[in-house]
């Protein structure tokens, strides 16, 4: 199956383990490896190297292919000259994807976020390639809430299209709904019609260009020299001149929440898109007194904190609900409530040039 | 004038930046210097290196050396085989300065108290010199209280006896009083009678060795080869078969606080013991929203909170009233009521044998 990894993101909410040069998808927040080097894993139990494409942002690829060594081939990992958001990368995905191996459908996923039972992760992907191959939908990804989550999206589900393969539901997209409110949430979660919008995608390359084009068409005929281009000169070189006039916008904004044949298949399989240390507890589960501890410790006296420092010894004496984050040349102590703020911390420091810092 | 400074403390309440082999002493808490530094350049301002001793545990002394070099001569630096609290360092100390200048007075001062205002201290220091030239007396050095301290032993002052050099004020002792309730505290500090017990000494050899012998006649005769100590062998290796059967008792409780010729020179000086990161608040003012900051910061919505990172930035999101540590490989945070559970966390450390932090 084919499958294309978006790893260009550059959050800052991961600060202070993230930084420009080493952002989320760069780093190790299981223990079992970075984010794309578990993403690549992940894919590679049913995706041949061959088959595996990455796109990323040009000052990150050598860290990238370093962590994706023998899963994915270093010609695989598409730079781009800037970041320009999914929009840009879903049409050159699509771009390569076609000219290489035609119209057959493939996989668009997130470098960085958590997906726990690989082998539903598995049955479901197959599942929606399946499915593809006969039907020119737009088809995402819909996790069944597990709570009145606030920091996602949410779909609401229209009626059933198909069962595919081995169990999997397919549904009609009603509605996309932004990160509601904390009573909105709960009202979603309540009924059986929301699901998390996870930005995991799967389509051919002509039906997502065919969108794509309808709602910026500009974008696509912008990228036409990438869907010609058979490797005589670097890519990057060609798209350095047409990266410069696409526009940075997402493809959930640009095409998903306005075309009319996206589907959503009911995932089986567990998700976080682990937005920010507070979802570290999605990851690795509390203790008995609530904490979240990665690294040596001492603790007296304290509950339901987050900590994270692999390297370092932290003592934590007589509070609760904080996060402490060890990045080796800045420390992060902030309450659990307030980890949105760390983006604020992060754009302070560029503010005050401390370049080394961020 | 002759002064020696004990040096020999293990104190823990300084982790994770004080460790065993780097105890408070050695450590830089005001950005000027380690505390036996400062309070070995305060002494140099009257004494001549020839002048100067330091009694410190054997493992130390190599360390202070370092950091008290040009006004300290090493051979000055008098090791202890093992730490036996304040009584055994006093007999040491009397013993050496009578036997190499006679029954002259001299200081005996902590090495890692914090002293402002240098030019009084070298006032009462030479005013109390003066004094004991004449006067059998067993000098402390009492502090005006400027606030209700609960964490300072208090001296009641008496009649007073004398009007010292340079208006110096000397005063009999009624009591002595361990550490009050917040109440007593309150009380001690409302009226003018109650100082603070500095633990800062002068007296003349015979004095304090009789005074000793009254109390503990076994320490002054255990002492008694170092007193005939001629330089002709390691003064170390008397000690040792001397400090196996020498009791570890402070000179305060062992003598202090019985003995019948002790008198309070009201200080003119301001001093701190800096006994926990919470006196950090003492030397570093607070800025405008209660915080001191030592090293890089960003701070969000922070208030009261005490940071101590010379090396790191740490950041700060939504915390009030906590102390941060950085201690290289160790980090403490730790809410500021709580700074005295310090300990606890480093008798953790010690239980569980993580002996390369702490």
């Amino acid at each position: 199956m084919l499958a294309v990894i978006m790893a260009g993101g550059s959050g800052r909410r991961f600060w202070p383990r993230s930084r420009r040069e080493r952002p989320k998808q760069l780093i190790d927040l299981t223990g079992r490896g970075s984010m794309i080097q578990l993403t690549a894993e992940r894919l590679s139990a049913f995706c041949s190297p061959e088959e595996l494409f990455i796109v990323t942002v040009a000052p990150l690829a050598d860290a990238i292919a370093l962590e994706v060594a023998g899963k994915v081939p270093r010609a695989h990992i598409v730079e781009e000259p800037q970041g320009r958001n999914t929009a840009a990368a879903a049409v050159l995905a699509a771009s390569i994807i076609e000219s290489r191996f035609g119209d057959v459908p493939f996989l668009m996923v997130p470098a960085d976020h958590v997906i726990t039972d690989e082998a539903a992760f598995r049955a479901d992907a197959l599942a929606a390639e399946r499915y593809l191959e006969k039907n020119d939908r737009l088809l995402t990804f819909g996790i069944r809430p597990s709570r009145p989550e606030t920091g996602y999206g949410y779909i609401k589900k229209g009626a059933p299209i198909a069962a595919g393969d081995a169990g999997a539901e397919i549904f009609e997209v009603e509605s996309f709904h932004e990160k509601p409110s904390a009573q909105k949430a709960k009202a979603y979660c309540a009924g059986g019609d929301y699901f998390w919008n996870s930005g995991l995608f799967a389509w051919r390359p002509s039906v997502i260009l065919r969108a794509v084009e309808k709602q910026l068409p500009d974008l696509v005929s912008l990228m036409r020299p990438i869907r010609a281009h058979q490797g005589t000169e670097p890519l990057l070189f060609l798209l350095k001149p047409v990266y410069e006039r696409v526009p940075a916008i997402s493809i959930d904004h640009a095409v998903m929440e306005k075309a009319d044949n996206v589907a959503v298949l009911r995932a089986r399989f567990g998700w976080s898109d682990v937005g920010s240390w507070e979802s570290l507890r999605e990851i690795h589960s509390p203790d008995a007194n609530g904490n979240v501890l990665i690294g040596e410790h001492v603790l007296l006296d304290a509950k339901d904190n987050t900590v994270f420092s692999p390297d370092r010894l932290v003592a934590v004496i007589g509070l609760s609900d904080v996060v402490i984050v060890d990045g080796g040349d800045a420390i992060l102590v902030c309450r659990r409530d307030r980890v949105q703020q760390v983006r604020d911390a992060v754009e302070a420091l560029e503010r005050s040039g401390k370049t080394r810092l961020y």
